[in-house]
This record gives structure tokens, C-alpha cells and sequence, in this order.
């Protein structure tokens, strides 16, 4: 029997557009437009001139369920699903508040994926797959299986994980990897 | 530097107490008190007269929140976290709803377990860890480490993993275990 190769897939940043939220929620906040570019490079929230802000609006109920969706990310999702074991994994337990929206928010956009294969956790050393899919470098740091880091602001500057800027260059990624990305039951290629 | 070994701990069932909590509710419910012997060896629900109640509670705003503790569980768990690193697991998608409230009984009963270390998911083969504690088998029959059978009604028949029927148990079997629960950080046993 073969087995699909499994994806941990991380929410914010990655399904969702955390940055243009961001930029978003502190404009309404502040009445301040920040740019992109001045976020590049630092760690999240640091770009903005309210310190603290950012952090505060994580806790804000109603934060994540509002989320827009990374461009492209249902159709990958979809694809992906036919030749991989998809995993969502989101550390939500740094904002308790944030676990039923981000459940609620799976169930509008996402209703396809199911519930087996959600994963609200913590630390990711936890998780057991074959690739991640995170736009944190802590995370993907102490993974062992393939890392792919999904562009975001905080993260430009870092050069040791596979950068990825959009969902298809995911696909592109995923479709042309050397390895062929099924195993059989006994944990070898097929 | 040395690595703890890490034990994925379940919450239904091993830290919680279900089956007492499904007894009461259903006399509550329906006015009959079912003998814990009916429940012996048959699936979860099963044992109780009128079908699919022990589903409904379990869909129940409340019912989780107000499950009691498994005695001595507060005490084993802050025991071994001295030498182990403690995940709590539990597959909290299929009733939505319990997320919240998992969430908020572990606050109130151990408060002493970071964040970090709670993992809210459905299939359990996405956990990394060294032992599983779990009552149900279906989640340790995927595990690839040391399985931990924590006795419970419904598992009454099964045989093939190590059953422990109390928290001290678990406790001098961890404490007796052959091969020694430290490793270095290459993998190698200390």
C-alpha cells in the first residue's frame, strides 16, 4: 500500500495574509498607513511605531477570524491534497482566544479539509511529517523532515530554509522536487 | 546537553475522568444509573441503554469543561515533568466546540503545563514524541514509540499494549522502564 507523503501547513502567514492585516488593523487602529517594506527584515510587530501594537491586536477577539486569505492558497490547497496528506498546523495556543476563530475561519475557507487534519498546538517539534510549510524560522529550525519558508516580511533576511514567495511557486516546488513524493508503507520509495 | 524524552499525554479518558463523567450524565439525562461493569469492553457509548446520548453529551456546551480529574493525575504529571517533557494531546477537533473548553479546564486543573506543551488535534499520527499515554488504542496502534494503554471501560479487551490502571502505575513503570529516559541530543541513550 502506498502512503502519501504528509505536509504540515502552517495558518498565519502562510494560508493567511497576517502582514496586510497587520498593516490593516494598525491603519484603523492609528489612522497610520504603514509600508511593507519598512516591516522587512524585522521581527513581527517591530515595524510599526506603536510598540506593542501588533502583539495587542493578536489578542483582539475578532482578529483572526477576519483574516483575508493568502492569494491562491485554496487552489494549491485543493491540488496539493490529491498527491499529499495535508496537515494544517497552527500554534494557537499562544492566544487561547484565538482557537475557535481559527477554527471557525478553517470551517468558511476551508471546509474541505478535515477535521483529522487540523492541529492547534504550541511548540511545532511536536509534529511529525514530511515537509513544512511555516513562514517562521523557529519553527522550520527544529523540523526534521523538508523545510519550504513562505515569504513574509519578518523573514527576509533569513537564507537557510527553501524561500518561497507565492502558493504556486509551492506547487512548482512540490511537483518538481528531485525525490519522488511517495513512499510506501515500510518508509521507502516507491 | 541532554534531551528529555517526551510523553504525549491524552486528556479524555487519562487526565480526565470520561467514563465517571458519561455514568453521571446519563443518570442526570435519563434518571438510570448504568453499572460501570456494563460498559466493559464495549465501544465508547455503547454499554448505555439509550444510543447515541453519550455523542450528544459530548457535543454538549459544558461537558467537557466540567469533567472531573483522574485521580492522581495532578500529582503524577508534575511529578514526571522533572524528567520528561510533558505534551498533553488531545484529538479536541471532532467536537469543536470542547476546544475552548479544554483549553480552560486544563487552566484550572494544570496550570503548571506551558502553552508550548498543549496540542489540540484529530488523528494522533501526527505526533512526535517518545510515549504515548492514551485510553484508546486506534491512537496508539499509529504511535511509533513506547505506548502506554491507560485502562479504561471500553479498552478492557485489548491486549496489545501495556496497560496501566492508575496514575501510580504509570508512575513505577516510567520510573522501572528498561532502557533509560535521558538521551543526549544526538539520539544516543545517556
Amino acid at each position: 500500500m502506498k502512503t502519501l507523503k504528509r505536509i504540515a501547513v502552517d495558518m498565519d502567514g502562510v494560508l493567511a495574509d497576517t502582514d496586510t492585516h497587520f498593516i490593516t488593523w494598525y491603519y484603523n487602529a492609528y489612522g497610520v498607513q504603514v509600508p511593507y517594506e519598512q516591516l522587512l527584515g524585522k521581527p513581527e510587530g517591530e515595524g510599526f511605531p506603536e510598540k506593542g501594537a501588533i502583539r495587542k491586536f493578536a489578542f483582539t477577539p475578532g482578529f483572526f477570524r477576519s483574516l483575508p486569505v493568502m492569494p491562491g492558497a485554496v487552489e494549491a490547497i485543493t491540488a496539493l491534497m490529491k498527491d499529499f496528506e495535508i496537515y494544517i498546523v497552527s500554534a494557537a495556543m499562544e492566544f487561547p482566544q484565538s482557537l475557535a476563530e481559527k477554527h471557525a475561519w478553517l470551517q468558511e475557507h476551508f471546509p474541505f479539509i478535515p477535521w483529522n487534519n487540523i492541529v492547534f498546538c504550541g511548540d511545532k517539534s511536536i509534529i511529525n511529517a514530511d515537509y513544512m510549510i511555516d513562514d517562521h524560522p523557529k519553527n522550520l529550525d527544529k523540523f526534521k523532515g523538508v523545510t519550504i519558508m513562505f515569504n513574509a516580511a519578518h523573514n527576509t533576511n533569513i537564507t537557510h530554509h527553501q524561500r518561497v514567495v507565492s502558493w504556486q511557486e509551492v506547487l512548482n516546488l512540490l511537483k518538481t522536487v528531485e525525490a519522488p513524493y511517495l513512499i510506501n508503507s515500510n518508509g521507502n520509495l516507491s
